[in-house]
């Protein structure tokens, strides 16, 4: 199958690697494909330069986001939730009658919020969206020709493509989405990634749930201890 | 223990029972003693009356929320989110030094905000406070000399106090409170109610995310069907 993936960060690099081992042909996107491959030095999250990246990872193609979502019949979103809205918009064309999946967290950082928190990034993120509206939703109105579905969103990407690396995959996926053929090809690749408990959580208002989840996921691996991979079960 | 239960709604008659069964002393506070076993109709949530309930479950006292408090060590608090703050301030005397256990939810049923979701509510609540805040250090913040716990939030209230009645008991109740051995005693309340696996998540602004997880449990329930009762675990 042809899959874009649309960044280059961890996560990213995260699905762009588990799908070409998969035997997909992965189409990867940033905004500026030569800006992208001239960096030499660790982004802000550390995270080693794509370039020396993809040396390592042969027969994987570096393209814009337009042009990477153009060739591709599934694409996963892994651009920050605080660009993705105005990113995507400008390959709204290119995504058009397509699955787009969307992993992000709309965090925003904000110094002005006194919190007490003892947390890596020292403030806790709050969210925006938020309770009335969801970074799903906006992309889904942004996008009403592409079938959106939120997935992924509530683990660490390199959970998601290995769940059983966490008791023995025993633990539950969710996605939501407007179209049911949209969320089985996302149910089908999760399949393949490991999955076997995938839970359909309904239409796409979900996504505020799954998004606001994120607190409560922080609150877990801080309590767990930083770096503790985990997951979470439904029990029926 | 002499334990008072604030409220006399569905949830906190579960604990009621539960703790009388298990041996406790249990006052239970209401606003207005004579107000509350004078009605004879169902309330909107179609609970049944509390006098007709109170009459099968002898040997438990009815007071005013100050009056139960007063009599307590420890508190739970079941007030619904909405009231409270004020309620809980009016007490304040009565409260200090002692554990309160929170386990409301701070919904916020907004008739303007369009939703698509199918909920039984036909609206989806939001959420006051949210994201930045939550209930939990409201209260905290209205009453310094009392020891907050937010606890039991993350589940039907029915579910809180017979764990073993989900998959034998294997889900994870979280708490969290500025206080170590405030959240030890709940700890040890849990433990009686038959939790075995009680994850700290450490201090009270983990509240937020235990709060806002209310949108998840929410859409997990309307996933697996109206009534379906469920927990979550934490897999490691």
């Amino acid at each position: 199958m042809k899959i874009a993936v649309l960044g280059t960060g961890g996560g990213a690099r995260a699905h762009i690697a588990k799908l070409a081992g998969l035997g997909h042909e992965v189409h990867v996107g940033t905004r500026d494909p030569e800006a992208t491959l001239a960096r030499t030095e660790p982004d802000m999250m550390g995270t080693p330069p794509f370039g020396s990246w993809l040396a390592g990872h042969p027969g994987i193609a570096l393209h814009t986001f337009a042009d990477a979502a153009d060739r591709a019949e599934l694409v996963i979103n892994g651009i920050d939730g605080r660009n993705a809205v105005a990113a995507l918009s400008a390959a709204a064309e290119q995504l058009a009658g397509k699955t787009l999946v969307d992993y992000a967290v709309p965090f925003i950082y904000n110094p002005e919020i006194e919190h007490p928190w003892p947390t890596p990034w020292g403030v806790m993120p709050t969210l925006d969206p938020c309770d009335s509206d969801s970074l799903a939703e906006q992309i889904q109105r942004a996008l009403p020709d592409t079938k959106v579905v939120k997935a992924f969103v509530t683990q660490e990407q390199a959970t998601v493509v290995d769940p059983k690396s966490i008791g023995g995959g025993e633990h539950t996926m969710f996605v939501a989405g407007e179209n049911a053929d949209a969320k089985q090809a996302v149910t089908d690749l999760l399949t393949a990634y490991g999955w076997s408990d995938i839970l359909d959580l309904g239409p796409l208002v979900a996504a505020r749930g799954m998004e606001m989840y994120a607190h409560m996921h922080s609150a877990i691996g801080f309590a767990l201890g930083f770096g503790t991979h985990f997951g979470i079960k439904v029990i029926r």
